[in-house]
């Protein structure tokens, strides 16, 4: 939590608090992901909207005007009481309640409810989030809550979720709606994957022809500077950071539209056969180019790291390009194109460096280059033996993100988000100084075959059971049976919450019919949110 | 078309028709499934909802008054004209348009757009029905059409898609627009497995308990006799005829909690061992039951055929049971407990004959029971040597139905329509006369894994794969590649045409979002239409 909580927004987030709950609860299967420890009574009572207030601690950091809290606290009053329109509950005032509310400031968040009252102590406004999400979201069934006592922390700093919005463009409200999945999941790194080969969506505001003219369309499948304000402050208010990714030199073919003579024109013999490549890496006006798009992206995109790409640059095209082989020559890389590809995302690297930015990079980029900055973060997306490439890149000293088995996109007939709950990303040899390196991993959810009308019910649930292996307890959540319960229940809640926080008019029979699955002996995964 | 129309409704609506559309037209991909012959000029006009009237033919059998195609005119002047909320334009007295209307009495329909106005022959309604959804759906385009001439006829008179409400409930709306989108690929027949082992949501007159008991929830998972009547009645209006389907001696499991007595008791050894096996074909209330049982779906469901099941029944329990073994051998089955099923199935079998149905069966029947009645038609749905089963059937003189290779229920990841759309048939080895008892198939969508929230996006428009090639000449369709950006552009007519007919708040971006996937090297396979 103190690590997801630790970058970007701590220094203007950092606070810490305590919420405290008058509340009464009952035990649900449905904690999803599974806390670190979880104890709960049988004593139960029911729960009213009168009897139900938000407060902050005296002694809390984060008071009213907290306003991710204040909008969290919004936020769930309504998903607890969708019919109690009136917020009057919320935020009463401290001295109205209980006053034994303990403060204590432990690296670890506790949520304990005991007789009349929960309280929340958390070292972070995002803990205390996280925590509000699983006691609300989680522990609470239609207005009835349990003594319960939870200690909980994630087991990673960093749990993604990717969307490739250039294969199919994504409008604004899918992932906003995949933002508030992703927090009710406890995912916190939203991955944009915002343009690639087939469009460029991005509207750039030192290039705009970018999208003007690599977009599917210039002004319905792009998103504005507004629009991507939108998407991180969403993001921000539930805990979620938003990491941007420029692919680069590979997957650029929307680039040249806009941006003439980035690409590397490819030669037939002795002529260029009109047909373009990765980013030409031999021409300075490349590296001014990318050096103006990294700096409005460092403005746009308040988040520590950036996601540089750097993978599957196919050489052909270099190869046939006589310019690029007199530098090749001039350079001294001899016929070894890896060297030039090297050479190019060291200088991207350098540059975003100079900005303050932390790299994250494909692992093509590791595989070709060992001697890569320190700092950079390396992730695996090859699905053939990661455990070997978990091992060299950490041996390597490099933080890794882990990926590969957890491409959703993938889909198959039945229940095949076992195979994303058996992933154990620290089971590869190495030391513990090294498997300290695995710092998360996330869940890819590319776009050839996916737009706004499949999006959710291939995500979710399937995309928690990468979640929970990267939030939970790895011992307490290796059996998928015994985890399948918990997940069809969240499932239900998903739904539940979703219709409940979100106008989607999700029809009483839909609700039902999430109550359904649940009387079934299979789980249907996909879940749909837009009815 | 005739085959189709002349079933259930054809009395009733039996009709020869002219419906006169004073259009101009403009040349789009989407036509599918694509008719049998096609020309197209490139001469095109702007069509304005002034200029445009349906109009029955002076000579016409049918006149206003013909429900089905009074209401099917105001489905699809919505649809072409979307923002023009008056329906001044429909109905127009003929002697208001030109009058050089032919008028002609084909076999096949013909549809022909000419200066100023369009000519839609038919022999029944039914064929009436489908020319308009050709005309309006496909060829018109955003206010554009061509001049057009489309002589069309289905292949088989059987294209049907099974849902499954016992796996998982299906809410009332879900199988309307099932209805919807299965109209405009042309799909005439809903195979409604409405009951199995999981659940029993049809609520039956005669037997209460059996919904009451065996339905995941007796008031909110059930299907009310109006449900099914508004069901019967939509697809007919669409000229789709609803097949129920009551699969017994096995999958039975749910039906066994509200009628006492019908379930084997299994054993385990010399006792009862408390489970319950297949419908108990020796005791005569087993056959009282399905006498009553069938009779009220005699008259629910108005269609001509009635699916009896009779596949995957399992003998182990059979065996277990005394009074079972006893009665083998009194019949002097001896061991064989395939003779059982086969006496029971022709008890069954006998019921439906006089009610004046026509049965259809799962292949296991004809597997284990070469002598069943002549006019039974049999359904293929095992996946292995599906041609050897089609030899085996055609030549035992039995019409077919092939399912086997169009169970979509089994995702898979990438193009996976190109499966569906390869099948051939009629590709087996057998005389002209037993290629002709194929009367067609079904694309079957089971219920494990799909409820209301993940169904469309399963079914559309992967089942547009098999609706062509069971609607289109196989020669002109054999080409996935040609198909392809037709089926793409369909798609995005599915998307467009849902959001206009029926209120699915589906948003703007939605709807460009459709347009874009026709951007995209790879198709989207899932539409939802409910966003």
């Amino acid at each position: 939590m103190s690590r997801s909580g630790s970058h970007s927004h701590r220094v203007r987030w950092w606070c810490l608090i305590v919420a405290v709950v008058a509340v009464w609860v009952q035990q649900v299967e449905g904690v999803w992901p599974l806390p670190q420890q979880l104890h709960q009574s049988a004593d139960r009572d029911c729960l009213s909207p009168q009897r139900f207030s938000f407060t902050y601690g005296r002694d809390s950091a984060a008071q009213t005007g907290c306003s991710v809290l204040d909008a969290a606290f919004k936020r769930y009053f309504s998903i607890i009481f969708p019919d109690f329109t009136t917020l009057s509950g919320l935020l009463m005032p401290e001295n109205e309640l209980s006053n034994d509310v303990v403060l204590m400031f432990v690296v670890a968040d506790t949520l304990s409810v005991s007789e009349g009252q929960a309280v929340l102590r958390s070292v972070s406004v995002w803990g205390a989030l996280r925590g509000v999400t699983s006691c609300l979201l989680s522990l609470l069934f239609f207005y009835f809550i349990n003594k319960t006592e939870i200690v909980d922390f994630p087991r990673f700093a960093f749990r993604g979720l990717l969307l490739d919005t250039s294969r199919h463009y994504l409008p604004l409200y899918a992932i906003l709606k995949t933002l508030d999945a992703m927090a009710y999941s406890k995912l916190n790194v939203f991955h944009w994957h915002i343009v690639d080969d087939p469009s460029f969506p991005y509207q750039s505001r030192t290039f705009p022809d970018l999208s003007n003219k690599g977009a599917f369309h210039p002004f319905t499948h792009i998103y504005t500077q507004s629009d991507v304000i939108r998407v991180i402050e969403h993001a921000r208010m539930r805990g979620i950071r938003v990491v941007p990714e420029f692919d680069s030199p590979g997957h650029t073919q929307s680039w040249g539209k806009g941006q003439p003579g980035l690409l590397t024109p490819c030669y037939k013999g002795s002529v260029p056969s009109g047909s373009f490549g990765p980013v030409d890496p031999t021409v300075d006006t490349t590296y001014k180019f990318m050096a103006s798009l990294l700096k409005e992206v460092k403005f746009v995109f308040p988040d520590s790291y950036v996601h540089l790409g750097g993978d599957e640059v196919s050489f052909a095209c270099w190869q046939s390009n006589p310019n690029v082989r007199k530098f090749m020559e001039k350079m001294g890389f001899g016929k070894d194109f890896t060297k030039l590809e090297s050479f190019y995302m060291e200088s991207i690297m350098n540059m975003t460096a100079a900005l303050n930015k932390t790299s994250i990079v494909w692992q093509d980029v590791f595989d070709y280059h060992e001697r890569i900055p320190q700092d950079t973060v390396l992730e695996i997306w090859k699905g053939a033996k990661y455990q070997t490439e978990l091992s060299r890149m950490t041996q390597a000293g490099h933080r890794v993100l882990l990926s590969a088995p957890w491409y959703i996109n993938h889909i198959s007939y039945g229940q095949d988000w076992r195979n994303s709950y058996a992933v154990q990303p620290q089971n590869f040899s190495g030391t513990d100084e090294q498997k300290k390196l695995v710092i998360g991993g996330e869940v890819a959810m590319w776009g050839e075959y996916v737009d706004a009308t499949n999006l959710s019910p291939r995500l979710w649930p399937r995309a928690c059971a990468a979640a929970e292996r990267l939030w939970s307890n790895e011992e307490k959540t290796l059996n998928a049976d015994l985890a399948f319960p918990r997940l069809k229940e969240f499932r239900c809640e998903l739904l539940r919450y979703w219709k409940y926080v979100c106008n989607y008019s999700l029809s009483t029979s839909g609700l039902f019919q999430a109550r359904c699955a649940y009387k079934t002996k299979h789980l249907v995964f996909d879940i749909f949110f837009f009815f």
